[in-house]
């Protein structure tokens, strides 16, 4: 018996008025994703606790079976180790941009013009010669995609109790990252970081790069902006909780780098690109290939929530009908006699407000010995009268893990 | 107001290929259990929590209200409390078994041929002989049906950290009892019962009643398996929680045990067995009965969980249809103006896997006040769009007593 769960990132909603009031998942045309509702059984999910809207690596967390609630430690962690960057325990991770500032600090663009791969590489290497005053702490700066990197410290007396630098906004000033309690850690911690943004700047205001950058009408990359300080959670593998042999299918660095931390096998998709022009067909064809050699497959499709966050109604619907064929394909190559598929969100992204809401998210599970129930569309509203009823996202690992036979017995 | 909760061991069950995917409850002919349904409000119930398969013991602890997860302190001490022997603060006990070895201490039969009851008294007498070199630690052994038996020690620092002499399996060695953590508290517990088991063995070996046995033909009892070490839990008596006098009725000593450790008086009835030929009209009888001077009666039938274990798919549907015939006689001789009745399962058990599951199990609850739904079917599935929706185990207690006015207001 094995299990594939398919996390569509932000496919939840709210009722759209643009779609007469329905959802995008009732307003799509999705023969498959209905398959797996009329055949299986379905509910609704709170991912963390109802109305708390979950970011995706907490959401992960709990789809992976976790108490997010208490093991949650950041996203800055989830998205060093997603990026391929170590992170050992005691390291404080967080996400970092390439800005563009001005003279007064201001920040100009958040993404430095959406920097390219090319010239961040160059940006990095320069940043990484940096030496620290403090000679105990060691950093290391990666970019990833574009404008996107990933700053790691490791040293004794490290905290993530520390702000952000980034001000999330245009317009603003970069912020000094302050210490959020008064130990010594955190105090110390934000020193280290404000010294290094410091330097950080030194190097880029005047690099050749930017300078380039300049000449050719480009925003030049004179910032680092942090945020989101993390260190990896202290979590037993899921290997060690349930016996399984579990894979990730996943474009995102935040994703995977929850599922590397629950010990997972990242499998990289070629065309698999974390957009709306991601390539459907590899996945499905990939998650079908690694369910070969693995007990349980995450796939995680992030198209779904950039429509959602792009506030673009038809692009979410296209999205669900891509997302549905992907899941025909997948069903039309798996023995659903040995084999459970489960099908969710993350988390709700209302088309309305652009953000992650607390409502729930519609989950459907076939398999062989699934109790049925009469639910036959995967939508928010009819997976509410599912069999499953009202779960928490930290119950349909434990849920799928029990139809493969490999929960543990509590008591005797 | 009074309350009858009748509990049938794993009861609950998947869908069935071989009842055309119905479950045992789908299929059997229960127009009692309907009756419940019908008149009553309905719901599934995870024991534990979603996906955990239960044991009896600590189900039924959720099921009288308690924290199973908090308090669930191993199965050996309910099982020696059940089986009439006394378990103290900071006793740790043991189930047993009278089991064959060969020379090599390999296990043959794990029952030693399902040994007599008359055998196993003379055996155990001679046990209960035995001097521990250490004085500080005293122990009580007695047998109970056949082959089972009970362990108990007494003395100062001792723990229950400590794994099981039983191997499961026969063609295996007796295993040694081994500390499960560094404390002082383990390794002395693990050596005082490997010298007991020691001296077991050497009394054992030579006794007239085993060489009686073999002159017999039937397997000598030379060994005695010790597993679940256990201690009594540290919960309030429910007549302290709710202010009810409350009554068990169970044939099953691990439900005696947990009965007798929340407070319950431990009803016994001629002809309940705990298998599938127990006299269910006598248990409907005294049900009946015992419910004029108690306020709070619980009745526990373990015929459904043998068939289940046995995978005999025809003899759990007729046992259904049993319980249902006992649970018709309990309806008639009950005034529902004042009585509440609930019927539910412990646990999941699959007839496919023959083991315990963590899928939910239904749960009806009928009697004047409780707000009846449009359920009219007492299955895993027709529960499911009962007015309960999905609860926990430790949930039933309190909704009950809610309904008896026994619950206290938590706030003002």
């Amino acid at each position: 018996m094995k299990a594939i769960l398919i996390i569509c990132d932000g496919m939840a909603d709210r009722p759209v008025k643009e779609l007469s009031w329905k959802t995008p998942l009732e307003a799509a045309y999705k023969p498959s994703l209905n398959q797996i509702a009329k055949t299986g059984i379905c509910g609704i999910m709170d991912l963390i606790a109802p109305g708390i809207p979950p970011g995706s690596d907490s959401a992960t967390l709990a789809l992976l079976g976790y108490d997010a609630l208490k093991v949650y430690s950041g996203r800055g962690a989830f998205e060093a180790v997603g990026s391929g960057v170590q992170v050992l325990p005691g390291d404080v991770a967080f996400r970092c941009n390439f800005a563009t500032a001005n003279e007064k600090l201001v920040v100009l663009d958040r993404r430095a013009g959406r920097i390219e791969n090319e010239d961040a590489d160059k940006l990095a290497q320069s940043l990484q010669k940096i030496k620290l005053k403090t000679p105990s702490v060691k950093f290391l700066f990666k970019n990833t995609i574009q404008h996107r990197a990933v700053l790691v410290i490791r040293g004794p007396k490290l905290s993530t109790a520390v702000s952000d630098s980034d001000p999330q906004k245009t317009g603003e000033k970069v912020l000094e990252i302050k210490p959020l309690n008064t130990s010594f850690e955190a105090k110390y911690t934000a020193k280290i970081l404000n010294e290094l943004a410091h330097q950080f700047h030194t190097v880029l205001k005047d690099h050749s790069v930017n300078k380039q950058r300049v000449k050719r009408k480009l925003l030049p990359a004179n910032i680092i902006l942090c945020r989101g300080a993390g260190t990896i959670p202290k979590i037993k593998p899921l290997s060690e909780l349930y016996g399984v042999k579990a894979a990730c299918i996943a474009a995102t660095s935040l994703i995977r780098g929850v599922c590397e931390a629950s010990g997972m096998k990242l499998i990289n998709v070629k065309g698999a690109t974390g957009t709306p022009q991601t390539d459907f067909l590899a996945l499905a064809k990939a998650t079908n290939q690694v369910l070969r050699t693995f007990d349980f497959v995450l796939l995680h499709v992030k198209a779904t929530d950039v429509a959602s966050h792009d506030r673009n109604i038809k692009q979410k619907v296209e999205m669900i009908e891509k997302v549905d064929n992907m899941v025909g394909r997948i069903l039309n190559n798996i023995d659903l006699n040995s084999v459970y598929l489960a099908i969710t969100a993350d988390h709700t992204t209302s088309l309305a407000t652009g953000n992650h809401e607390g409502d729930p998210v519609p989950i459907a599970i076939t398999g062989p010995y699934v109790r049925r129930d009469d639910v036959e569309r995967f939508d928010e509203r009819c997976c509410a009268k599912g069999g499953l009823n009202r779960i928490r996202g930290m119950d349909l690992m434990p849920t799928l893990m029990n139809l493969l036979g490999k929960t543990k017995k509590f008591g005797a």
